[in-house]
């Protein structure tokens, strides 16, 4: 792992400068010109590379130091879910939490994208019934449970997923507890100039360090804005959620006890077969992990006050997941005990129908060791 | 569309020089070093572009000349299902498929990567019954149906999948096929060195110009070899399927024929809601198109007499469809009002789990125009 102690991120309302040659980029990604994006995952099967992934990846300390970086991390990326942690600051800040009396379970439960599980959907019904509304208030839409088996169960008796089911029904439980709390009506609460969302950009701009007035934004898959951030920026956040010292003493104590629901509950982040649970599992703590579609990953190391994210060009979720395996073993957190109980997290075979090996999704060599 | 008349695959046995300025790689396709390969296909959600596809792709003739390349195409690419036409000629050729009076329906079958709806399934059924065979002699492992409504009533009547649901249970059936009709062991019949993959090997070099002996080989997701094969010779097989002037006659006539079933059978080729069956429809027989897994995809323009050949550099299937429908864009053979009927291949929305319009799969700018 390369040092390279520039600060990228730091500071409330503007980018700093920094030490590499690129030039900031302003509201558009234009990935066509240098610098390349490395290499970061490649693909293999009998004798050859077949497919090859690329990606910008970067670790940055609670002080906004960049401790590595590969490829540009000035251009905005949507993080997409991969920064749930950040959208529930509200929830604990606002009081909303405390107010329903809900527990770190349902705190976890607000930064998952979960995997439709009964364990996972009935807590959200709990949830939402606990604040006085129902399923039909969601503005999330529906989808099959991401867990097979479940998703399996549902079409054998004939039933239609509810929202519940959707990946994000924690985090949109949380909106709505927020929006309850504060007396705002829940109807259009996904839209961008709702106050649940334009609270949640508010804490975006203070936790990245970023004015995010003039950032490009999209419409995320559960219907929020995602807002295009510096992947530097997003790693700062995480960082900051590792180690709260200079947040105002409210916020870092809602990032306080955000970071210990997600370390508490790794089976309500994601669930059964996932990346984000297995690699916490492993890590018995040390690291939070959570992905987001697109091929965005965060990670926090709460001990060492650091944080990680990562963009893969292409959006694959196969390499997001490898990528980040690689980024943890570099920062040489996780004992090699450790590491033996996440080895298929960091080298995933590729099996065929019959179940036989027959290749590898692994880190590229030359990165991120 | 450049023009660039060098000759990058005539020739039977070694692959001809080339006027591109890479050298020829040999056996091992390092991706990390120039040429990078260009950025085919982007993927938008509101305000910026969120993630990008790299590939290559080249458009040959039957003569061996490039018409247009982008990006190496010298480096071995496993073709997986995209050849299934080339694999099915000694089907036709041994005489196995007119001893068994099969149509052209099965051949169409045979060179599919099918939904495993009841008409694919059907057809694979009748075929294994017709020379005398069951399901157990299938090697090629089971999947549920790619087709959603398929899957979703053999779950709710508890049903398991077969091997006639695999979707490359046609191509297999014709593998059993030739090696019934040539008395051969059907034991075994996916091994590289059974005889069935062994006259495919044969033909591959043949069609593709290329001396294999030493070529880099994996296992394909239903068991059987995939060989590594340089883009570009890749293309040049699909040109010779359309104008097979060069070939024996024995060849060209079951080229011949297999290009007339893969055009008159579009559906049986893939199948409800997939991109080759819509682009093929939507061609009115003026394409014929076939995807693999990894990001290839081939093309054969047989009033042109030419071939195409693309490999997304992450393997990633909604790129491989994009820029396979902006290649065939590139080549002019479509009217206006059947490329009206294709728009959503050439652009494909990206939709919310509400089913809201949030983003665009497009090809890049700057290229196969």
């Amino acid at each position: 792992m390369s040092h390279d102690h520039s600060s990228c991120c730091g500071g409330h309302g503007h980018s700093h400068g920094h030490a590499h040659d690129q030039p900031p980029t302003e509201g558009h990604a234009d990935l066509s010109g240098p610098p390349e994006a490395p290499i970061l995952v490649e693909v293999t099967r009998g004798g050859m590379v077949e497919s090859v992934h690329r990606g910008r990846a970067c670790i940055v300390d609670a002080g906004g130091r960049v401790l590595a970086q590969w490829g540009d991390i000035q251009a905005p990326v949507y993080p997409r879910s991969a920064i749930k942690a950040l959208q529930a600051i509200p929830l604990v800040e606002t009081g909303a939490l405390d107010a329903y009396q809900l527990t770190d379970a349902e705190l976890a439960l607000a930064c998952s994208s979960h995997n439709g599980e009964i364990r996972h959907t009935r807590l959200a019904e709990a949830w939402i019934k606990r604040i006085g509304l129902t399923v039909n208030d969601y503005e999330c839409g529906t989808h099959l449970p991401y867990d097979t088996e479940t998703a399996h169960e549902l079409i054998r008796n004939g039933e239609a997923p509810t929202a519940f089911h959707n990946n994000c029904s924690g985090k949109h439980a949380g909106f709505l507890t927020t929006a309850v709390h504060k007396g705002e009506p829940t109807k259009g609460y996904v839209r961008f100039d709702h106050p649940v969302q334009q609270r949640i950009l508010g804490v975006m701009e203070q936790m990245t360090g970023q004015d995010l007035s003039h950032a490009p934004w999209g419409i995320d898959g559960c219907a929020i804005p995602t807002i295009g951030i510096p992947l530097g920026a997003i790693a700062y956040a995480m960082a900051r959620i590792g180690n709260p010292k200079d947040l105002p003493d409210a916020r870092a104590e809602a990032v306080t006890r955000i970071r210990r629901a997600w370390r508490a509950h790794p089976y309500l982040i994601a669930g059964k077969d996932t990346f984000d649970t297995a690699m916490m599992q492993a890590s018995g703590g040390l690291v939070l992990v959570k992905g987001g579609a697109e091929g965005v990953g965060c990670a926090v190391l709460p001990k060492e006050g650091i944080g990680i994210a990562l963009k893969i060009d292409d959006g694959t979720p196969r390499a997001r997941e490898v990528a980040m395996a690689a980024l943890i073993r570099a920062t040489k957190v996780l004992s090699e005990e450790q590491w033996s109980r996440a080895a298929k997290l960091l080298n995933t075979p590729i099996t065929n129908r019959n179940g036989r090996e027959v290749g590898m999704v692994r880190p590229a060599e030359g990165w991120a060791v």
